[in-house]
């Protein structure tokens, strides 16, 4: 295969969280004007058909090689689109693509003139952090939780230094079939560092019919209450509740709402921890 | 002011970067159907006036009491869009409206029953993270440098955990007009934990006319090529650059582009730490 420079172009591009409302009208032009559509099978089916539209449907764990066949679509002048859920930047395709690039170009540098583009999208981490108030409103970090690409010694250094640093956190995986005892894990670090009363939250599928919301603390935290669809999130010390039920309420027998979360902007009251 | 249930409500909106079209149809629905829109002037003045619609801008570090305009008028009953940059969860006026709607429901409860959403939006951070490949590929941090709002104590803290923890670092409002020495004094920090050569990248005004992007090491950053406008992020240890120059390429005459940035997934390689 040569990748001369040619009329194709490949845009990878993240398609939200699962709402139509949370594409982006530059990610709906893409898919617009797209020969092909490849992706992992459940984000793929989001793409409705159309005559002229190929749709390249391909299991988990697949990354890198489907990012290859994207550039060879790409090099044949094919207008390609690779499809992640949220944004393609955080632990999704855009990474596997340019691992991809890379591992070509070493070899034909005539790889790198390919036209590529990284169309931004609403992540679950935003569309999460939204459906919740604002969890992540001050100094946060995101960490993968799964160990199937690092050690699990990294993920447990992580989050101790997170802690420390006292960072609003959220984590994408969870929780995997294959392995759930990482999280249960995460979780005993996590209350060693941050105390039972740190609020965690679990924000499944947002934007999707099958969302569901939860907050409680570190201390009532259970394993089961993530999956891999879950988006997990930790407050730093500052992380406030707002309850979102009014008592004796003039309509009554209201239900109790999650309530909003948010992380205060100021941190003028917060330990500076600069003598320790 | 009483706060009854009513009519109005109140949707906490992130505009995107720049770009028209990194709003989400979300978005833009909630400000079609909007009798006031509430912001910072500039963002303000991203709304299309039309009959209807009441543009209410204000000025910068006025975030509380524009939040507290906004939930009055949601109680009489208006249909407000306050409107941020970006994403409005990340350091921008989603915190601020649940300060503000917490110190008024500590008086009068029914300040809770109020209709309030926050939609997401395209943050600078993934929007300048797409622009240049995938350097926020692996697990990452975000940190506003302001220190309006927190002592600079915290942040040196955090800089130093950060890279301990080899988090990739987006920094939001990095080099304010009236404190333009905290940048530099934060270059210094991470010149001293992460080494000159790591990798820093300045995304300026990312999907805007005036965009710009450089990439260069710390060893080479200058304080000056940020403002704050402008997005910086730093690699973790793993960070890769990809040349998109091709050299004697048919075309000749090829300006040099700004390379590709990635974190790849995997950090099996990396050193775990979990002995030090």
């Amino acid at each position: 295969m040569t990748a001369k420079r040619n009329s194709g172009w490949l845009k990878v591009v993240g398609l939200g969280p699962g709402s139509e409302a949370l594409i982006t009208p530059e990610a709906s032009a893409a898919l617009a004007d797209a020969t092909d559509v490849v992706g992992y099978l459940p984000y793929v089916e989001r793409v409705t058909p159309r005559p002229g539209l190929v749709r390249h449907g391909s299991d988990n764990r697949e990354e890198i090689r489907r990012a290859e066949a994207a550039l060879e679509m790409t090099a044949q002048g094919r207008r390609v689109v690779v499809v992640s859920s949220g944004d393609p930047g955080v632990f999704a395709m855009a990474a596997a693509l340019f691992e991809a690039l890379e591992a070509l170009e070493a070899g034909e540098p005539e790889w790198r003139a390919l036209d590529i583009q990284v169309l931004p999208g609403i992540s679950a981490m935003l569309a999460a952090s939204a459906r919740l108030g604002a969890p992540l409103g001050h100094d946060f970090c995101c960490i993968n939780l799964s160990d199937n690409l690092k050690p699990w010694a990294l993920i447990e250094r992580r989050l101790r230094l997170a802690a420390e640093a006292d960072f609003a956190m959220a984590f994408y995986n969870p929780r995997s079939k294959a392995r759930p005892e990482g999280f249960e894990l995460a979780l005993e670090v996590l209350r060693e560092a941050c105390g039972p009363e740190r609020l965690i939250m679990f924000a499944r599928a947002v934007s999707t019919p099958e969302e569901a919301l939860s907050v409680t603390t570190l201390g009532q935290a259970q394993p089961e209450m993530a999956d891999m669809r879950t988006l997990v999130m930790v407050g730093s010390s500052q992380t406030r509740l707002i309850s979102r039920s009014v008592e004796g309420g003039k309509e009554g027998g209201e239900s109790e709402s999650t309530p909003w979360v948010y992380t205060p902007r100021s941190a003028l009251g917060a330990e500076s921890g600069a003598e320790s």
